[in-house]
C-alpha cells in the first residue's frame, strides 16, 4: 500500500461544518468563527519516550489526540480541528486500523476533525497540531493568578506514574488495580468540557503533563507569585492510596501523564458544575517559591522535580 | 541545558502583532483577520529521508520552514505563524544555534512568528505546521483545473534531484555547478508572493514536492481532467541542461524537492508580473490521464512515477 492509499483508507473522513477543506489539498480550509481567537498547540509522541511499543494502537491513537485537547481544555478553547503527522518504520494495516479507530473515536466525540497532515518512513513518531478557538480575552493563560486565589486541580493525578512503575517493575498490583491505572496512563481523558466552563471562572490554568509541581511552577513563574500546596489534599485513586505514603508522594507531586487541569480561581469563586470532581489543594501566596505542607501544616520534604526531557 | 532552557534560548521571541500569546503557554493565540478563512499544512522531516546527516543546520532550518510554506503557497494563503515539534538524540548547541538561525531567518521574511511548539528526546525529527489565511472562496485548490486551461510552472525543475544524484555518486559536477545545484536541494524558495498574486488568476495549484509527474497528477485526479504535458518546454537550470538528456527527463519529471508551483490558467489570463520566470509546460484535455510529448508533439516514453514514501 502506497503513501496516498494509505491516507485514504485510514485518515480520510468527509468533510464537515466549518471545514472548507478538509484532507487532501496542500492545505486544509477552515472557517473561523467571527470575533474568536485561534488557539494553537502541538505534541510530538515518541516511541519508548512517551509511549511503549507493546501499547494497543487504538490507545495510542486516543492518548496522541488527548494529550493535544488537554492543551485545548487548559486554554479554555473550543476544539475545531487537527492535523497528524506520521513517521513509521513500515506500514503495518493492522497498527494502522487501530490506531486511526482510537483517534478518530476521540476526534468524533470532541468535534474535532482530522483535516490534515503528513505521512513519511522513519522511526515511529506522532505529532499531532490541534485548534480551538476561544472568544476575544478569554483564552486561560498561565499568567493571571493572583494571592489569595485557591489552587484546585481536576480527577485524581499519580495513576499513570504508578502503572509506569509497574511497567518498570518496581510496583507490583494486583489485575484490577493494574487495569484501572493502566487506564490512566494509556487513555487520558482531556477535560475539555471543564475548560471550556472555567473562562471567566478561573484565573490561571493548564494541564498536567510533566507532573504537579513542575507545572504549578509554570503558573507561579508566569504570575510572579508563590503558593502552599497541601500534599495530603491532593485526589488520588483508591488504588494509589493503597500504596505505601512515599510512593504516593511521588506520584502524586512529580508523576507526569496526569491530563488533568491545575487552575486557580478567587476564594468564592463560582466553579462549574462539573462531572469531573474538582478538588481545593492550596492557595497562592506572595512569597516566591512554593512551600509544600502536610495536612497539619507542616513542611513536607519531597526532593522531587518535575520531568524534563532533557536534564541529565 | 534542560527542555525549558533550550526552548528559552533557541526559540522564544518577542510577542509580533497578530499575536495575542506566542510560545510559552499551552496554547498560542493568534487573532484572524476577519472575514479571512484560516489555511492550515503540516509536514514532517526525518533525518537520512528528507535529508542528510551531514546538511549545515541553518539550512536545515530553512528548509523545513520553506517546505510548509510552499503548501501555504500554494493555496495562495498569506503566513501567519507556525508551530515546530522537534526530537533530537541529544541537545547540541552549536547545532540549534544554526538550525533556529535559519529557520527564524526564513520566518522574519515572510513575516511568519514562530508560535509555538514541543521539543523531545528522540530519532531526530522536524514537525512544523503552518497557519495561513486567504479570503473565503479565493483559496488555490488542487481541483479547479477546467478542459483548455494552460499549465504553468515557476522557476527551473530537477536541480535538487540532480544534487542528490552527486551525494549518491552517481552524477560527477564540477564545484560551481554542484553548489548551485545543492543550494537548490538545501535551500528552497517558497513561492509565497507568487501563490498570493494568482488568488483569482489560477484555476488550480499546487507545489512541487514529489516531482512533476505524480503531483501534476493530484490536479487532474482532483479537478477530474486530463493533461498534455510537453517535456522539452519545462524550465531548468544551465547546469542541469549540460547533462545527459535522459538524466535532465528524470530530474525534471520526476526529480522532487523543488518546491516551485505548477498551476492551471485559461489562455489569456492576465499571469502576475513576478520576479520568478513562469513557463506554460502543457495544456489541459478532456480525455483522462498525462500525456508527455517533445517539443515536435510526439509521444515521450519516461517510465518514471512519482515519489512515495512507502512504495517497495
Amino acid at each position: 500500500m502506497g503513501e496516498f492509499d494509505l491516507i485514504r483508507r485510514y485518515f480520510q473522513r468527509p468533510a464537515t461544518t466549518g471545514v472548507d477543506v478538509g484532507v487532501g489539498d496542500d492545505c486544509a480550509v477552515l472557517v473561523p468563527t467571527p470575533g474568536a481567537r485561534w488557539l494553537v498547540s502541538s505534541d510530538m509522541l515518541v516511541e519508548g519516550r512517551h509511549f511503549l511499543s507493546t501499547v494497543d494502537p487504538a490507545r495510542l491513537g486516543h492518548k496522541a489526540l488527548a494529550v493535544n485537547l488537554s492543551d485545548l481544555a487548559a486554554c479554555g478553547a473550543t476544539p475545531r480541528g487537527f492535523t497528524l503527522a506520521l513517521a513509521l518504520p513500515r506500514v503495518d494495516e493492522a497498527w494502522l486500523a487501530g490506531f486511526s479507530r482510537g483517534l478518530l473515536a476521540l476526534a468524533d466525540a470532541h468535534g474535532c476533525p482530522l483535516v490534515g497532515g503528513d505521512t513519511t518512513q522513519g522511526p515511529l513518531n506522532l505529532c499531532i497540531t490541534v485548534f480551538g478557538e476561544a472568544p476575544a480575552g478569554q483564552a486561560l493563560l498561565r499568567s493571571g493568578a493572583r494571592v489569595g486565589d485557591e489552587i484546585w486541580v481536576s480527577g485524581t493525578l499519580g495513576d499513570a506514574r504508578l502503572a509506569l512503575e509497574v511497567f518498570r517493575g518496581t510496583v507490583a498490583l494486583p489485575g484490577d488495580g493494574f487495569e484501572a491505572v493502566r487506564a490512566a496512563m494509556e487513555c487520558p481523558t482531556p477535560r475539555v468540557s471543564l475548560g471550556q466552563a472555567l473562562r471567566g471562572v478561573a484565573t490561571a490554568a493548564l494541564d498536567i503533563s510533566d507532573g504537579l509541581l513542575g507545572d504549578l511552577g509554570h503558573i507561579l513563574a508566569a504570575s510572579h507569585v508563590g503558593a502552599r500546596l497541601d500534599v495530603d489534599a491532593l485526589p488520588r485513586s483508591a488504588v494509589l492510596a493503597a500504596q505505601p505514603a512515599a510512593l504516593q508522594r511521588t506520584c502524586v507531586l512529580a508523576g507526569g501523564d496526569d491530563y488533568e487541569l491545575v487552575f486557580t480561581a478567587p476564594p468564592g469563586a463560582r466553579l462549574p458544575s462539573s462531572s469531573v470532581p474538582l478538588t481545593r489543594i492550596g492557595v497562592i501566596e506572595a512569597e516566591p517559591g512554593l512551600r509544600v505542607v502536610d495536612g497539619r501544616g507542616d513542611a513536607v520534604e519531597h526532593g522531587l522535580r518535575s520531568f524534563d526531557h532533557f536534564a541529565s
